[in-house]
């Protein structure tokens, strides 16, 4: 295979990439600066070499410690469980929660042979145990594996007596009313709080 | 910056890559096998080391002449005159033409100093005089500067007394050929015509 085929199915092998997109990233890649590809490389290399799970929080990191736990402005007390660390860039995004977080690495799914030991439950609960944490806050995907993931972690987090909430579910802010499913409507509407 | 944060920005730079694909591609790499990612990695490197332009029509290629050039059924009387490599993928594509390719490098753009002798249009003329090449298709972009680059190679070609065609203008005006379905360049390839 020629080296520009070879680079086009690499490519093609990554997520919402098909054949002609990958063609066309390969066209680019061929046409820009060959220091600039290099850099891709490499960086490419970097997260195969220097990226490993935070000790405390098993969020991806290069150090001992992610930059959310080592960070003293981050309130230690309240934990927000997720099912990947791609949950929390999405939630930083957000710029809403101040505190710290707790990757699960999956979530609940028989089906795909995921059961609540392949998850990192017990070191949430040695956390809570152990760090003087207040709240933890439920934070895995609204779909039915969420769901239950969230309601073992409840049922493990019951025993510590720490605070356990869930992120509220309802219409995403600009979404269309029009367009959203029944079950989210219901969930909206049954959440429903008072217009203060 | 980060390891993650370094390959999210790389990747963010390529074409039609924002920042939000840019880290679902980051995560989706850092989930898995090492070695997959590191194909990639290797697969950029090999078209910074091992791509080179084809000695006969400037085509990208691993050997000193392309898999196209160096194909014997290919009839080489037959040349078909692209503005990029790029689009020599796309008309293969279609499987329409089976005549050989000259990469004219670009097109004719004052806006942006691109003058004919920045193209490969001298050696293109050199080919149709020295390798007896009865028909050159002029299959650059239907667009104001493709033209513009048609009919100066047309005059070029013109002292020569080959058979000079334009691609059909089934593309759509201003469209791209890079982007182009198969059927459309089929169609616009068998239904080409005479340059007057």
């Amino acid at each position: 295979m020629s080296a520009i085929d070879e680079l086009a199915s690499e490519l093609a092998r990554l997520p919402g990439i098909g054949r002609k997109t990958a063609l066309r990233l390969t066209y680019h890649l061929l046409k820009q600066p060959t220091a600039q590809t290099r850099r891709l490389a490499e960086a490419l290399v970097g997260i195969t070499e220097r990226v490993r799970q935070c000790e405390v929080c098993y969020n991806l990191t290069d150090a001992p410690r992610c930059h959310i736990c080592s960070d003293p402005r981050r309130d230690g007390n309240t934990v927000c469980a997720v099912e990947e660390a791609a949950d929390i860039s999405a939630i930083e995004r957000a710029a809403e929660f101040r505190g710290v977080y707790h990757v699960l690495g999956g979530r609940i799914s028989p089906l795909n042979g995921v059961g609540p030991g392949d998850l990192t439950i017990a070191a949430l609960v040695r956390r809570v145990q152990q760090d003087g944490i207040t709240e933890v806050i439920l934070a895995t995907n609204p779909s039915m594996e969420g769901e239950a993931t969230a309601i073992h972690l409840q049922r493990q987090l019951a025993l510590t007596g720490v605070r356990i909430t869930r992120i509220a579910r309802g219409l995403p802010v600009g979404g269309d009313l029009e367009y959203a499913d029944g079950v989210t409507i219901a969930q909206a509407i049954s959440a429903r709080r008072e217009m203060e």
